[in-house]
């Protein structure tokens, strides 16, 4: 694990902690903590999960809202959310009987950076021939 | 699988074919074709194969450029581009001995787009006490 986790990502304030995927070579290590997040992303239930959170007006949602959208067991919904709460791409809290969860904006706003494209670089279109060997 | 494949995604000039992550709750045949390109970048090997790619001068790049910076066969390399190109995130061109890489912008413009905020809508903080049961 490296000291450059992604689970510092979203808690410091620093806008140039995260190289972006399309301007540079990324080092292995921060590679393996983004793959992270980005595998949690890579499963439908999970993604159709977080949209329910982000989307939801108050900013939380609770776990009772959610299951009921699933033909699937609540242990189940439970693994998806701690996968994504892992991640960092979620919190929640419990209070009484249920679970309440939401975005951790800081997260999705990251990711849209990494994948967005250096200003004023547009990338450029292949060539037709080869330009090196 | 889907008629809203993500395969289409970045060929149509469509700007709104692709509802946000955080906008609404996701559909179940639109969060199975998003699973899949997040799922091509929830590795560190393709993280890093993507971002050597993408951030080429001249916008494209050897596979016998690739190869050298990872302790892996050429067959395997060749596997992780493969699943990048499935995922509609490359495509490739081969060129005599080689096969070449470049980015589809299209597509990663498309997930930094569902990864971001709603224009003016700040996403809201979790209130203290539960907004509804």
């Amino acid at each position: 694990m490296s000291k450059q986790g992604l689970a510092g990502l979203g808690q410091d304030g620093v806008d140039d902690c995260c190289p972006g995927l399309l301007t540079a070579p990324l080092d292995e290590a921060w590679s393996v903590e983004l793959a992270k997040v980005f595998k949690a992303l890579g499963d439908p239930i999970r993604l159709r999960l977080l949209s329910m959170i982000a989307s939801r007006a108050g900013g939380e949602v609770c776990v009772c809202d959610l299951t009921p959208a699933f033909d699937l067991s609540q242990p189940t919904i439970s693994h998806h959310l701690k996968l994504l709460r892992q991640a960092g791409l979620i919190d929640c809290e419990r209070r009484g009987t249920w679970v309440y969860y939401w975005l951790l904006p800081e997260m999705t706003d990251r990711l849209a950076g990494i994948l967005t494209r250096p200003a004023g670089r547009p990338l450029p279109e292949p060539a037709g021939t080869a330009g090196d060997a």
